[in-house]
């Protein structure tokens, strides 16, 4: 008997439901749906991929692309497994799996995207860390390869993609320490060519000028996005002149804010009392004293809204997400902590 | 002309030097192969994947099978992506990529394994969170699919493996406390029938009862293996009647340390001052206040040891590896923090 006539039998629906609810057709009920799911998990029920891919061309994977080594992940990541959970959600209504594809951050991502083509087992991509200038975007939309882009780019061919507000982050960020008092506000910017780092400070700038502070290149810190990095701009802010210090800062990256908590501390300045901090939550930055006031957003959310934004732009999974092509910058919320009281000891 | 050929002449070396360097010969130097891995990165060369696949039979793809899932991974995981670097490292060597299968908390290990075995796209496979039996290793050698298993399990197939010293940290841990004057020492397990639950709590069973102390399964504290499970870990401790409390703790999993850090706190016990922790080291850990007293491994390392032993089992590989079927115990080392001060309050 084959898997799919067991599972019919054993459900006791007919095997044209089994068929459509495996094939995550809309024309079944979501219980029904997560009935043969379940029932086809436990039977260790494996479709015929082979089959499968010969008849619609498909392999059932979608890669997610992201950067790894120790300088991007290597201490950990507190964003990229909360967003996959999402993806994940998502993939399981029709049966395709997630594989997320580490590009090392020391090969050229252009070339390993190119070879993860070339292997030929990916359906369609998810590419992150998009670049001010993103060669991946071109190569994808030539060969025709469904993708979206977690961050946007200059370089734009019309493809899908999501971003975090960057600019709303550097507005309220800006407008909060100005409204505390400070004048002096420092921020983080990625040290490569991400293109959230000039989203971020093209706002931040602005936002600074309409408030009639003007722009200080010294006050922008760049760093790898860990926790070292955030330890060695507190060490950096307090090797500063104090009259040239920042007194506030804003972090856009949640795996800072720990350093920069310790790194400042390290060096005699209390976060919250001496030093305002606005950052990204996170599990680790919410156990941080004092508590911080941070912009959150649900990851998982996030990678719900990318995979059915992807799938949207997919033959065979498009009808079921009738949402065109998404191009949408996700907003944030502010969470009120302790951690940006007002300017208490102003400069010398 | 052909990549190889243009390779070849950009860097002045034979075709045959960088066919053999792009695929892992050893009869190249390290160096030449790193000039050539470069250029042939800059240049965006890839090597004709689906001839490769013909030729071989294989995929020159490895798959990492790790659990994910908002409560395994979803807040972060501080483990994994560092392993995966020491992986990749091995792997670049010999142009095989590195790509990671999430299996949802939600869906059965088994089923998503034969899942991605008939997918087809990987040629060999590191799995992970080894059960105390496990189907997967029956499955996979059954198949006659090269992989390596990160953990210990009851199923034996002599299949190679490595898992980290949960006897060590048990015994050293438990010994440790107890020349600090504790004697109600108080052990992590997880929830589920993960095998390094099984080994810890023997050895620690067995630590304890050398030294006198009879085993109290009261003080098997059973979560998640994330923050929120170590923050009910210590509202639990705190709301056990002071007598019947322990006044020690060992955690091997580092997911947990900060949580309890603050679950303890909440609950107005000071870890280090009323509770002694010895816990796992992690980059959060590392700035927890008291600074923590804790087991230590590089995972990069391990990373690096998985791999070369998982290619030392795989045809055309081998060669390069010559350690026949690793199945080895990695010892960690402790890191003497104040988390694990001597009993200052003795319980009523």
């Amino acid at each position: 008997m084959t898997g799919i006539r067991r599972l019919a039998e054993a459900l006791n629906v007919s095997i044209g439901t089994v068929s459509r609810a495996l094939n995550g057709k809309p024309d079944v009920s979501e219980e029904t749906r997560k009935r043969v799911m379940e029932a086809a998990a436990a039977m260790g029920y494996v479709p015929n991929q082979a089959g499968r891919s010969l008849r619609k061309g498909t392999t059932g994977v979608v890669g997610f692309m992201m950067q790894s080594g120790s300088q991007i992940t290597g201490e950990g990541d507190v964003f990229f497994m909360s967003v996959f959970d999402g993806v994940q959600a998502v993939l399981a209504r029709h049966q395709l799996d997630l594989v997320v594809l580490l590009c090392s951050s020391e090969e050229d991502p252009d070339a390993y995207l190119q070879r993860v083509v070339a292997r030929g087992f990916v359906d369609a991509l998810i590419i992150s860390a998009t670049k001010r200038h993103d060669h991946r975007i071109d190569y994808l939309a030539e060969r025709k390869i469904p993708f979206i882009a977690l961050g946007r780019s200059l370089t734009d061919v019309g493809h899908p993609w999501l971003d975090l507000d960057f600019e709303g982050m550097a507005r309220t960020g800006v407008d909060r320490l100005v409204a505390k008092g400070h004048r002096r506000i420092g921020a983080f910017a990625p040290i490569d060519d991400t293109n959230l780092g000039f989203v971020f400070i093209d706002s931040y700038r602005e936002a600074l000028e309409r408030h009639g502070i003007a722009f200080d290149p010294d006050l922008i810190f760049r760093s790898f996005p860990n926790d070292r990095g955030g330890h060695e701009i507190g060490e950096r802010i307090a090797a500063m002149p104090p009259d040239r210090r920042p007194t506030g800062f804003i972090l856009t990256n949640e795996m800072l804010t720990v350093g920069l908590y310790r790194g400042l501390y390290d060096c005699g300045i209390r976060p919250g009392a001496d030093f305002a901090i606005i950052g990204r939550h996170s599990t680790n930055s919410q156990y941080l004293n004092p508590k911080l006031t941070c912009f959150y957003l649900s990851l998982r959310d996030l990678g719900i809204e990318l995979a059915e934004s992807l799938l949207a732009t997919m033959p065979g999974y498009a009808e079921h997400y009738p949402l065109g092509v998404v191009r949408r910058v996700v907003p944030l919320e502010l969470i009120e902590g302790d951690s940006d009281q007002p300017l208490s000891n102003p400069p010398v």
